[in-house]
């Protein structure tokens, strides 16, 4: 299959709050009082989260049917920890994202336990904001005028 | 400064709709018809790519701040292809996610373009989302019964 394009854009509204369009749909970001914001939506690093569990529900379901399960529900908590003293430029000790993410994923299945570990792996190796997390994504950034 | 805990917890609409809380904030995901959804939200990949915006346009301004020139308004597009061929299961020659991720920044600033070099770099240095695509990050899934 070829490839697939996604993109955003969108414009800051200040010095926290963000409005992206994703096609028709609008995604507001802020950051809460405690970050410097007026709290207006989730905050960048939540919505990092959420990718990654929508990511991971789209998967789950797919690798279901394909491994011939019922998945009738699935719940997932995505949770990590930052260090914001390099984001706030106090110390470059540590680095700047999640030092790493916790997913407690409960899958409602008709499914065996190794029925469930060979669905887990399978999710793991093919969604791709797993992919994009555990490995190496290259960015470019350009200015413009 | 001690670390931060950040978490979003959800549960799954049907097999490509999810919504997830993070803290008082509900996050609509969906897939479009196109991937097998029924388009209730942006899709997990496009909710990747707004989080990094709106990091970027924290980090902006919170640099600009530092670096002493008024940022006035921050326009960003994010943009990156995915091959779906390891998604769908077709083939496995290929990554899961995103092969790479474009930005492109149009600062409205009173700023030199040598400011904005050293107000690029910093940003790039100092963004969580920008850390966590551009260097690995560990996730551990845990099955609940």
């Amino acid at each position: 299959m070829s490839d697939l394009t996604f993109s955003i854009k969108g414009e800051s509204k200040n010095a926290t709050k963000f409005e992206a369009a994703a096609r028709n749909f609008k995604i507001i970001i802020d950051e809460p009082p405690a970050l410097g914001g007026a709290d207006h939506g989730p905050n960048p690093v939540e919505y990092l989260l959420a990718s990654y569990a929508g990511c991971l529900n789209v998967m789950g379901h797919l690798l279901a049917t394909e491994l011939g399960f019922n998945l009738e529900k699935l719940e997932i908590e995505v949770t990590g920890d930052i260090n914001p003293d390099r984001l706030f430029g106090k110390s470059f000790d540590e680095r700047a994202g999640f030092k790493g993410i916790n997913v407690a994923l409960k899958p409602y299945a008709d499914a065996t336990p190794e029925q469930l570990q060979t669905w887990i792996q399978a999710v793991e190796s093919r969604c791709p904001v797993n992919d994009n997390l555990n490995n190496l994504t290259p960015t470019r950034i350009a200015l413009l005028n």
